[in-house]
């Protein structure tokens, strides 16, 4: 049987947005906000440049940027991850040499999603591609977006690797994470990690070891409580703080269509708390008025507040 | 919060696989030896004519035996589900008529699976077949089969119809499991019921109320065990239990390929178990002698018997 | 290179609606004036209870009724063909015996659609299945409501078995097609028909035999002049009739949404034009006045009149 | 009724591969081969970076040595045109100024490809996009590889910026295609490419300008070949000339699997021929000595040869 006592890599890992000016420029200070409410909401590590972070739609020079600045910002006080995922093998390892030199901790790999691979293929890639790396390599399974499962198969062979030290399931596919749960049988030093917070509660429960929750940039305090509950078997206080997810989840980030509501909406109401713009690259842009009323009117009755971050429905 | 009193239709209802002779023919005796180990196992009510019924593939004039022989057995020890999902509007409800005079309690009903629907096609096709049955109704989400899923707005517009009692939600989306969860505050009578056993554990823990499960054809005592510690919130055997689950799962399911491997390998290791037979209904083909044989190779590993109902792993 | 000798099965085969008065009444009147509408305008075979048909919605008791009507009706003037694609095994054949009892040519079979299946499955199914048949088969391809399409390999080996004589692929892929003329050239007896009406021209003209196009039950004389004119090779001819089968296409059946349009909008014109009435099998239902009203304005547009059958812009 | 004159861009495009050295260096003297060998076949126009060009899978580095390198060589023979499809919209401007100082003469612009957008997503990108970009844009429509289909309404939206000159269809689908040959009776002045060559004589005849068929790397003059017969509505020579495509279609891409196979098969073929190396890029690989000798023998069979770059068949 599993049990509690964590790997390296644990705990709330937010995959953080990227605070924006315009299309091709960083806010600074906002980035310099957010990562500090992160770290005094009690997060495990800061993910840079994935899905949440919009890294597809950035120019390389402001990837670069953001690698610099994130780390430069979190002085070390926990790890950064950065994600490396690219249709192109060599931007990927020239973005994880640059992320080694800034002194981020691991990369975060996802399979190459324009040309859509088989199993081998992507079995070959991630071969050919992890001993190329100076860092760590997280494994990132994202279908959704990439076309491609890492299969279970797949996965076995990856972990293998030296250098390949977790894997952060963002597939929403409770199945396939328990799969997973059950090579950590033989491997209790990977890290497996959830995506969607949804699911963080009962991924934790059953043996994953924490969550890379795109809603931490909002209210970091909550999933930490949320993961720590989990760890310690706590139910009704799980069953609890998972209500709260489930609220924002129905509420907040269903104010957008499309798959961009997410993003949209968690950066607009950073933006409303004051903690940064919430300028989207292209192929997104930021809600309109009518919108940005609605997430604010939502904080307004969850009582979210940029010092608390945290629903007042429940004490912390 | 919600509390863990439970509705009316809550627990193990194993939707039962209908042993077969040959095409056109019901292995009566199996299916007798089938309903006495279900229900010498625990489980608190028994679905037939499901998906692992392979209800589809039988003709009408077997789907009706079927239930007629499926209520006589049980005899009301507990209550009876039949499935009357059907691409005819006029033949669902025919079958519900039967079901009715044969004494079974209520019927599942997911959406037409030919003609792909829109939501307001599904939920009109609902409105207007509830009012024609003379049962209570059971939605089931299964959108892997139906091109269809039960959106949330179409949830909530469905239960509100008289008659509508609960939900099996076969998506395996727990995402969508959790926004169901939430509709229970407002409607603490339904029922909510999950299909994929794998996922039992933690649809229970947050708010659940049990499981159609396939595999409990098999090990009905392991499935209702880790029912009753859910609802207990003891999370230990809740996962000593559900790790089980998984071993069963990757192994003995595993044993075929394509989307019918489930099926197959529930039929041949009750066959195997001495059961009833594990005939197919095209398209299907019950497994071949390899297959038999790992099959069989796995229960004796497990030392999952007729008489114990479970693998020896664990103590009930 | 391919000849242009036709095999038994070519030109139009209208797939028909099914005239409904109700839920489960045959509109028996409405059926004779579509068929002789349909002889009029030249088709060289009927085919009953197709997709377009919306036979997987209709009791088997009305199913048969349609059967034994339009045999009845057409009484040998040119070929019937009934669709038997069923999810049950024992229920194709049932209704395969009814349809060679009532003087039918040849049943139309497509893959069981509720079980996704793979090929060596629906490789197996058909082999299974043919035998049992008592008359000639057509095999059709319809990936989008049957979640499978008929993999190459899979189509050699059904079409050399005895009794199978053609295929209608509805799956709308012209590179697919194309790919089952070049086996054309070793069967030169079977017939090769297309399902969407907007592929018939080049189909004829590169290969194929004719088309199953639901369109001409509304103007069948547009659909049989375009197969003639591919024919003879006569393409300024072909790409003035392709245009009004586009212009049609592009406005009539796009009154709906979803998938359910374009059977809705066939349905509704014939009732516009008193052929026949217009009701739909849930889970449809008949256009509404507002869509019904834009569906007549496209009608008198185009000049389409029961007795024409044909859109006035071209000469026939 | 749609003429045969034709706009600006027209005829066969040939998606040129990207002759590799290894992962990021381009084999120049390949690359000259391949465009002298293009532009002996007679082409109309060179399209580099496009998905055959591997183009996301390449350092930007060499993405803009493969723009030079290409305008260089074609010394404006025929116009060059450059795929700029890209996740970050900075990049594609990037590359199509880069483009436009060395004498490209359009840039082909597909949808962002991680990100799934919706429809209204799509048309603001295109419109926020093409303003910024300093040649005239194709739209390419590849909804295998990007995610989303242009729908018709965006197509109009997009084609009436100034500056947007036509579309390359790569769907696959022919009803699409047909729809899109509809808008061109209000824009005559645009040009309508279709990508598989399987449908580049049908697309011809309905009306379509092109194609941009990979295939045409390896035998230039029968795509020339049969793009001029289509257009002369010499459908007997369609068919002829077809049928080769066809073969080469059905045999040689056919010889690996995955999505992947066309490219590899290709460059393989090119290698065979001695036009240049067949490395590819990450995520894929060059075909084994197996695969290799399986498609010498299939240019040997069909008597393909550097010199004739037709297979001998067919006269030309």
């Amino acid at each position: 049987m599993k049990t509690s006592s964590a790997p390296a890599y644990h705990g709330i890992i937010p995959p953080i947005i990227t605070p924006l000016k315009d299309r091709d420029t960083l806010d600074v200070a906002g980035l310099e906000n957010l990562i500090e409410h992160l770290l005094a909401g009690g997060v495990h590590g800061i993910f840079a440049l994935g899905t949440t972070g919009e890294a597809p739609s950035l120019s390389y020079r402001l990837r670069r940027e953001m690698v610099e600045r994130t780390c430069k910002q979190v002085a070390g006080r926990v790890p950064v991850l950065v994600g490396i995922t690219d249709t192109s093998f060599v931007e990927s390892v020239n973005l994880a040499q640059h992320s080694a030199e800034q002194g981020a901790a691991a990369v975060v790999l996802s399979a190459p999603y324009y040309f859509p691979v088989g199993q081998p293929e992507l079995t070959e890639y991630v071969e050919d591609l992890v001993p190329e790396l100076p860092l760590p390599v997280f494994l990132y399974n994202m279908p959704s977006h990439t076309k491609v499962t890492f299969e279970l198969s797949t996965v076995r062979r990856a972990m293998d690797l030296p250098g390949v030290v977790g894997m952060k399931d963002s597939s929403g596919n409770m199945v396939y994470f328990h799969q997973l749960v059950r090579e950590l049988e033989h491997r209790p030093d990977w890290s497996l990690l959830v995506g969607p917070e949804e699911l963080l509660g009962e991924s934790v429960l059953l043996g994953g070891h924490g969550g890379v929750c795109g809603g931490a940039n909002l209210c970091p305090k909550l999933y930490v409580a949320l993961y720590e509950a989990a760890q310690k078997r706590d139910v009704p206080r799980v069953m609890e703080l998972h209500a709260q997810v489930m609220r924002i989840s129905s509420s907040i980030y269903k104010v957008g269509r499309h798959g961009s509501a997410f993003i949209k909406s968690v950066k607009c109401a950073l933006s409303v708390l004051g903690v940064c713009d919430d300028f989207l690259a292209e192929p997104f842009h930021r809600f309109r008025d009518e919108e940005r009323l609605r997430v604010g009117a939502y904080l307004e009755e969850f009582e979210i507040t940029r010092e608390r971050a945290w629903p007042a429905a429940v004490e912390v």
